[in-house]
C-alpha cells in the first residue's frame, strides 16, 4: 500500500484540490474558470496555479469561449479521465484498509 | 464531496506522503527515523521536513532512544489516530464515487 501512496504522490491528481478539480470536471461536459472558482471556493490565483499544473500534465485543457463576454472554460481530457480512474482505485484500496 | 476535499486539503494528512507516514506508523508501536525512510523510500530531508509539519501539527511524536547509538524514534499519537480515521473516511467517500 505504500507503493500504492508513492505513486500518488507522482500523480498530477495526489493533492486533493487538483483531485476535487478533476471530479468536478468529470461530470461535467465543460466547466467555467468562474464557475470552478466558485465551487471550490479558491482564489483566482490559487485555481490558476493548479490548472496550469494540470494542463501542462496534460489532465485537463482549457480554451477561450466568446460569447457576450469572453470566457475561460476547462475540461478534463481523456488521459485526465484515465488518470483519475486510477487514482480513484489508489484510494478505494487505501482507505478501505482502515 | 467537493467541501469532503477541501477538509481533506486543510488536513496535515492530505498529502500522500504524510497519509503513507500516518498509516505505516498506525500499524507499528513506533518506528525509527531510518526504517521509515528505507520503508518510504524517502531522503532524509524530504522525510525530515514531512515528519516537522506532521509533529508540528500534533500528528506524530519523535524522541531519541539511546543504546549502542543513538536512534531518533516516531510514533503516532492519539490525536493523529483521530484525524487518519478522518481522512480515510473522505478517501473513502471520494472513491466510493466512482
Amino acid at each position: 500500500m505504500l507503493e500504492e501512496l508513492a505513486k500518488l504522490s507522482r500523480s498530477p491528481l495526489g493533492n486533493p484540490t487538483r483531485l476535487a478539480i478533476a471530479l468536478y470536471l468529470l461530470s461535467r461536459e465543460r466547466a467555467t474558470f468562474a464557475g470552478l472558482r466558485k465551487a471550490l471556493k479558491l482564489t483566482a490565483g490559487n485555481l490558476e496555479f493548479h490548472l496550469k499544473a494540470l494542463e501542462e500534465a496534460g489532465i485537463v485543457r482549457t480554451y477561450y469561449g466568446f460569447g457576450r463576454r469572453p470566457r475561460k472554460f476547462v475540461e478534463i481530457t481523456e488521459d485526465g479521465i484515465e488518470e483519475l480512474r486510477e487514482v480513484l482505485k489508489i484510494l478505494r484500496k487505501v482507505a478501505g484498509d482502515d
